[in-house]
């Protein structure tokens, strides 16, 4: 599998667990060496591993989050860190985001999250994965 | 000069170029040797240098850009990259920004930058740089 393949696989762990509501997966897919921070939209940005798990800890204890699709997901691969953008689509807005990634022990994991709002996605764009997850 | 404060410094270095409308300036400070992306408020993503030089050059050739102030910079290092959230505060609405930094050649270079919607930067936080840029 080639780097920009494993990150965009690292990009859709991190959507399958945010979307299913598995904080220890999500747990597991953020860096440990690295410094993490994340940027949820409307929130102040959080620094460091203990406050953004707890972040997420919130977030996915809330059975009624509400569902999105992921779109566009898009990779650049630079030595052992990478930078992915996707749309994250709700029925009502379209959200973009940036997801820093760096590798750590051979797996690709999450340093920092930001996501903000944004125009739907540009269509007639094909994602650069096979299948988008919805 | 510490890695952090360095980083910081090419951060201050990016919106004083943003603030000037210096594009000969904001040019040099983007990465040359790693791929470079830009989400622009409101924009769609922009991915390869082509494109993100070509929105900077429109964005900085406009002499009336809205000024606005940079709050709140806080840098996160690892090895020869680092992320940097920093504050973008307008008179009317503040935005928050994700910069993501590579050292090439011993430089600190913009690899990526996303800035969108945010409450006003937290009170009371100390920023990390001694000065705001205004």
């Amino acid at each position: 599998m080639s780097d920009r393949a494993a990150v965009l696989f690292a990009n859709d762990a991190f959507y399958v667990a945010f979307l299913s509501n598995d904080f220890e997966t999500m747990e597991t897919l953020w860096a440990r060496q690295a410094p993490v921070s994340c940027i949820h939209p409307g929130w102040h940005h959080l620094k460091g591993r203990d406050l953004v798990m707890e972040s997420w800890r919130g977030i996915l204890s809330n059975p009624e989050g509400t569902p999105f699709q992921l779109r566009n997901a898009t990779a650049n691969v630079h030595g052992d860190m990478a930078v992915v953008i996707c749309y994250e689509v709700f029925q009502e807005a379209s959200l973009v985001a940036t997801n820093v990634f760096v590798r750590e022990d051979g797996h690709w994991r999450v340093m920092h999250h930001q996501s903000g709002g944004s125009p739907p996605p540009p269509p007639g764009e094909e994602p650069e994965t096979p299948e988008t997850i919805q």
